[in-house]
């Protein structure tokens, strides 16, 4: 599984465990670079102030690399970026946002920069803006999502013509079989949400977490096309928006229903009907399994991948 | 690349091409078939006549397998069907309905049957109904799509562990890459409809052809969720339904924009601004491709899928 990815942040196995709100605290972070990936601790929910407190504790839980997650939109960024540079975290994985607003002044304090697209115009600006590696994230995410709904089957070749960056493949991957299946199509790496949100370390609640390990085909949903598209778990919360937009409800009409702080509510608070609950379109491949350490998860990524291969011939 | 799928139809290699309205006429099918694969004509855009004429046709310009798919919502899919078992056609892959409802009188005819599905749930039935192969359809496939909007790496591997049937990929595959991809997510071949409705053999007129080989990510869409969700490509047609859904439209009202024989005007006639334009997400990483014949095709799948191959090795 070792390629420029895994060379160049110093992990054993090219897996990145995505930094998800309320999901990627120290505990998710560190267990996943313990187990030889690369751990993301997610500053979308934190203040600086509490990504400090996050990172102390990852550094304290693990001596192997691990980084952060900024979602470039923060209000808080600039905060973020100075705990970031201060306690000499080594990689930096930026999104929603443009490429070039950060890269620079994270190389100058030697932090490897990776950043998230949804399209390989934005593949093509990663690679203007100088970042280390690029990931492409497919219509299959959890949460926040492209406005091209291009898939991962799609995006991945895509991205991989627009730049020779090292490419980092996400979106609906949850099994060593889907790790390959994208190294094929072009990646030398996977980023995983879904699949770590759910595990025993993940920071969210149990509730969370049982109700995404029950969900069918189709239980998760790409809404909020007038706003920023968002995939969605069918529940109270889905279903306000769903029927809103159905009567074409306005971008402000739909901003009062989301209302603030309804991702803690659904994703940490546990309150699964009047929450915001974001997940992979994949979660529903994963219906019945058990929360599990991240240890055990990752022994299965890369025992499925190498299955895989060989039964290839 | 050989198979259980190649296997079951007699064919050199396990590449179908989709039976598309006013795309699968009897050039593209015995193209296809010539070349390889299994050609498919289709019956969607047909009268019982029309189609008798096809399959004759078809007989005369290839003594390979061939097939006939048949949207099982047609109203006339009875006189249909009665003309594939008069013509002694192979194969029939159906959609669109229940694979209980033509599977045993087909059989008893000596015909094979694939089905069509776009769910775990529907490939479960197809097994019950005794079909011979199911074909698991994903999100990125052009025209009429599942409710689920569940993409092709994330529907093969649950349609995977719902039936032990030869099962074949579309949607969003046009390369050998992507064909290796299905087949390590448990695919044993591949439906292909966008890269062969834009060969020179296909029915569809130039102008549709050039304007699908110039899009863009983002260009195809999947829109009338509240009728039978539908991949349409950007356009004046598109852009009436958009604004018709943005602002609430009922089921009544996206009907009257629909109209009657949309698709006609806009892949057969070539009016690419009034006319209904379907094809598949992935169409964008044709761009700038030029309308090849299919052999030229299906010998780069072949040629891509052995070198995605042995590049693993």
């Amino acid at each position: 599984m070792q390629s420029r990815v895994s060379e160049l942040f110093g992990i054993e196995y090219p897996i990145i465990a995505g930094g998800m709100v309320w999901c990627s605290g120290w505990r998710l972070a560190s267990a996943v670079s313990n187990a030889g990936g690369l751990g993301l601790i997610g500053a979308g929910s934190m203040t600086a102030e509490v990504l400090q407190e996050h990172i102390a504790k990852c550094k304290a839980a693990t001596d192997k690399p691990f980084g952060v997650n900024v979602p470039l939109m923060k209000p808080n960024s600039a905060e973020i970026m100075e705990v970031i540079a201060q306690e000499h975290v080594p990689v930096v994985f930026t999104s929603a946002g443009s490429p070039k607003k950060w890269t620079s002044w994270l190389h100058e304090r030697g932090i490897k920069v990776a950043h998230v697209v949804s399209s390989s115009t934005f593949a093509r600006k990663c690679e203007e803006a100088g970042v280390d590696a690029v990931v492409a994230e497919g219509f299959e995410a959890g949460g926040h999502n492209g406005k091209e709904e291009t898939t991962t089957l799609c995006l991945i070749p895509a991205a991989r013509r627009a730049t020779s960056l090292p490419l980092i493949a996400a979106g609906g991957i949850t099994s060593g079989e889907a790790i390959l299946a994208t190294r094929v199509l072009g990646a030398e790496g996977v980023q995983i949400g879904t699949l770590f949100a759910l595990t025993q370390e993940s920071g969210a609640h149990e509730a969370f977490k049982r109700r995404c390990l029950d969900l069918n085909e189709g239980d998760t949903k790409l809404l909020l096309r007038k706003l920023s598209p968002t995939r969605l778990v069918k529940g109270g919360f889905y279903n306000a928006i769903e029927a809103a937009e159905n009567r074409g409800a306005s971008s402000e009409e739909l901003l009062e229903i989301i209302g603030i702080g309804k991702t803690k509510v659904g994703i940490f608070d546990g309150d699964i009907e009047n929450g915001e609950l974001e997940i992979g379109q994949a979660a529903s491949l994963l219906k019945g399994n058990e929360i599990e350490p991240v240890a055990t998860v990752i022994q299965r990524l890369v025992l499925e991948y190498e299955q895989a291969l060989s039964a290839l011939g």
